[in-house]
C-alpha cells in the first residue's frame, strides 16, 4: 500500500465531513453551484489542507487550489474535480476527485516530489442549477459567455448565474475579467488536468473491476421532437394488413434500432447506445379503441466516433422512410482525452498490478473542458453502485484508494 | 334489376332530404339520439312513405314504424336500423338501413307479398350522447336500464337520456313502461330482424367487394391501463446489456404479438384484431437523456371466439412476465348472428350472382341486441369509403341497392 492507514482514514473523514456539512433531510446531500453547500464542501477542505500544512488559495471565480508552498508552479500538473451536486444527489460525484487531488499534493509535498502539483476543487459542473455546466472549468478556460452569466436560477428566476458568481468571487472583483472571456489559468500555468471521478453507470460495479481508465468523453446525436405517423382507425373494424398503426411503426422501429445495435456490438464491437427515453401517443386523440396516428418520441444516440453516431441516425431515418418527420436533430461532437495521458495512467495500472478498464464516459466531465482548451487531461474512473445523481449513490473507500494510488503512481513518475 | 331506376332515385333523393335537414356547418351531418336532428329524419321518412301509400307508427320508445297496412302483422318480419348519428358524423351509418327497409315494405306492397313486412327506423344507437348504446333496441326488448335512463347528456348534464326520451315519446306515456323493463315487441310480434349498415372498417372496399354477410360482432378483451415497468438510469453511461428499458421492453411486447398474431393468420386464420391505442412514457419522470422506467398502455383484443381472445391476452402475459402490471382487465363475449338467416343471404348472393365476403363485424349494432334478445337476426354491410364516424364517410348507391336487393331476395323467398 503505497499510502498510509492514516492517509485512508484522512480520506474516509473528509467524505463524513463533507456529507455532514450538506446532508439535506429525507437522504442525500444537497451542494448548489455556487452556493452555501458547495461553500462549505470548499471549506472543510481548505480548513483541513491548512492544518496539514498545505496553502489554499482561490482564483477570480471562486475555484479552490491546494499548493504545498503558496506560489503557483510554473508548468503545475493539476489534480481535481468539482465540489457541487444536483440536488439530493450523492456523496461522491466530484468530492471524491477533489479529495484525491488533496491526498496527492499531500504525499507529493510529503514524499519531498520535485513536481509542480496542484489540487484543483472547481465550482459549478453540474447544470441542474443554472442549465449551464462546468461553470468552474470554463470561466478558467475564458470560456463562459454572457448568455450563459445570464441564465436564471432553476427555482429563483431573480438570481441569474452572474449574480450568484459575483456573491462568492466579488472579493477577486473577477467578475469583469470571467465577462471579458480573459483565460485565468494561462498555458504556462498548467501542463496536465488529472481528474479522478465516480463512474456514473454501472459497467465497473457489473464487471467487478474497482477502476476505469477513460478514452474520452461521447459524443451525442439527438432528436428531441421525432414524430411518427399512422393512419386513425376503429380498433375493431379495421385488419392488421390495413393499418397503418403509429405505436406499431414507433415498436417495430425501436426493435429495429435494437436489433442493429446489438450486431454492430457482436460483429465489429461498438461503444454507441441510444436511448428512447419519451415517448407517447397524443392525449388529444388517442383512445383505447382507436388505431393511433401519432407517436412523438426523442433519440438520444451516444457514441465516441461521432460518424457511427451520425450513420446509426441515417439508418434509422431510411428505415423509418417518410412514416416519421424528426424535426431539430442536435450534434454534441466526442471528445478524446489525452492520449499520451492514457497511457501513463495505463503503464501505473500495469505496474501497480490494479485490475482496470478502458472505456468511454457516456457522461460529460470538467477534464474535456481543459482538453477542449488544449490542456492534455486524463481521468481516472473509481466503481460506484447504487446509480448516480440520487442519494444512493455509493463508493468503497478501497476502491477510491486504488484509484488514487493510479493518478499518484501516474503524476509521480 | 329488381328495383327499378324510380326506386333507386327514391332512394337516393331520401338520402340527399335527410342530409340536407341535418347537415352542420362545415360539413358532416349531426342526428343526436332523441333530439331534432333525429326527429327530422324521421319526419322525412314518415312523411315519404306516406305519400307512397304506406302506413306509419311510432312505439312509446319513440322509434318510427313503416307497414304496408296499418295493423301490426303477427309474426312480423322487421326490416331496419338506427336513424341517429354521432356529432359531425356521416349521412350513411344507421339511415341506410331505414331505408332499405322502407324500399323492402315498399317493394313487398308493389309486388303483393304474403309476408308480414314491417320496416323500423331506431333511435339512439350511438353511445356517443349519453354513454349508453342501442337505447331504441333495447328500450323495445324491456332492457333499459334505470342506471342507464340516468346517464346525463355529453354536454348538457342537467338534461338525461329518460328526460330525452320523454320529451318525445311521451305522447305514448311510454316512459312507465320502459322503466319498468316491458318488453314492447313480443316474441309473437317480431320473427325475424334484419339489419342493413355500412362496413365502418376498410375491408370490402380494399378487396373491392360491395356486399359483406355478417357472422357476428366480436368480443373484446380489454386491459385500459396496464404498465410495463422498467430501471431508471443514464441514457450515457448505461451499456445496453445492462438496461432494463421500458420503452424497449414496450416495443418488444407489441412487436411479439404482431408477429404470433400474423402467425395465427397465416397457419390457421384468425379474425383477431389487437390495438394498442394508447401509449407513453411518464411526464413526471421522464427525460430525454434518462432510459424510462415506465410506460403506460392500453390493449384491445377483438375476436368472434372469446377463447382466441382471452388466449391472446394470456399469451401476452406470460410473454411479459412481472415486467407488466395489466391492472383491470374489462371483458364483452362475442355475439353469434343467427346462422339460419345467414344461410338465406348466401343463397341470396349466389342466386343474384352479388359478389360477397363473409366477415365479423368489429363494432357493434342493433341486430346484436335483438339477436341477444332470442329474436333471430341477420345483417348485410354495405363498403364504404372514408371510414366511419366522420363527415367523409361515403357509400356508392349502386352497392346501396345491391346489398337491399339481396335483402329483398332473402325476405321474399
Amino acid at each position: 500500500m503505497i499510502f498510509t492507514e492514516a492517509e485512508r482514514n484522512l480520506a474516509r473523514d473528509l467524505f463524513a465531513r463533507v456529507r455532514i456539512e450538506t446532508a439535506v433531510p429525507g437522504g442525500g446531500i444537497t451542494r448548489e453551484s455556487y452556493g452555501i453547500g458547495e461553500t462549505r464542501a470548499i471549506d472543510v477542505l481548505a480548513e483541513e489542507a491548512r492544518n496539514l500544512g498545505l496553502e489554499t488559495r482561490y482564483d477570480p471565480a471562486a475555484n479552490l487550489y491546494i499548493t504545498p508552498e503558496g506560489t503557483w508552479p510554473t508548468g503545475a500538473i493539476v489534480v481535481g474535480s468539482h465540489l457541487d451536486s444536483v440536488p439530493c444527489g450523492g456523496n461522491f460525484d466530484g468530492l471524491a476527485g477533489v479529495i484525491a487531488g488533496l491526498l496527492i499534493v499531500l504525499k507529493a509535498k510529503r514524499a519531498g516530489l520535485n513536481k509542480p502539483i496542484v489540487a484543483l476543487g472547481l465550482r459549478g459542473e453540474e447544470s441542474a442549477w443554472y442549465g449551464v455546466p462546468y461553470v468552474g472549468a470554463k470561466a478558467l478556460m475564458g470560456k463562459l459567455t454572457k448568455n450563459e452569466l445570464d441564465r436564471p436560477h432553476r427555482t429563483r428566476p431573480r438570481l441569474t448565474l452572474r449574480g450568484a458568481m459575483a456573491g462568492t468571487a466579488a472579493a477577486f472583483s473577477g467578475m469583469t475579467r470571467i465577462e471579458a472571456g480573459e483565460r485565468l489559468l494561462s498555458e504556462s500555468m498548467i501542463s496536465e488536468f488529472w481528474e479522478l471521478h465516480i463512474e456514473q453507470g454501472p459497467v465497473l460495479e457489473s464487471e467487478k473491476i474497482p477502476v476505469g481508465l477513460v478514452t474520452g468523453v461521447r459524443g451525442n446525436v439527438r432528436a428531441p421532437n421525432a414524430r411518427v405517423y399512422g393512419t386513425p382507425g376503429h380498433s375493431g373494424t379495421t385488419p392488421h394488413k390495413l393499418r397503418q398503426d403509429a405505436v406499431v411503426r414507433f415498436a417495430d422501429l425501436i426493435m429495429e434500432l435494437e436489433n442493429r445495435r446489438g450486431k454492430m456490438e457482436e460483429s465489429a464491437g461498438t461503444d454507441l447506445v441510444f436511448t428512447c427515453g419519451i415517448a407517447g401517443t397524443d392525449p388529444q386523440h388517442h383512445a383505447m379503441t382507436k388505431i393511433a396516428s401519432l407517436v412523438h418520441f426523442s433519440l438520444d444516440i451516444r457514441s465516441m466516433s461521432d460518424d457511427e453516431a451520425n450513420g446509426f441516425l441515417e439508418y434509422a431515418q431510411r428505415y423509418a422512410g417518410d412514416t416519421v418527420y424528426w424535426d431539430d436533430i442536435v450534434r454534441t461532437p466526442s471528445a478524446w482525452l489525452s492520449k499520451a495521458l492514457f497511457s501513463q495512467t495505463y503503464m501505473a495500472c500495469k505496474k501497480l498490478g490494479v485490475p482496470f478498464k478502458d472505456m468511454p464516459s457516456g457522461a460529460g466531465h470538467d477534464a474535456a473542458v481543459f482538453q477542449g482548451a488544449g490542456v492534455p487531461s486524463g481521468m481516472v474512473f473509481v466503481r460506484n453502485q447504487g446509480g448516480s445523481h440520487n442519494p444512493h449513490e455509493d463508493m468503497n473507500i478501497d476502491d477510491f484508494m486504488l484509484g488514487v494510488e493510479v493518478l499518484w503512481e501516474t503524476v509521480r513518475s
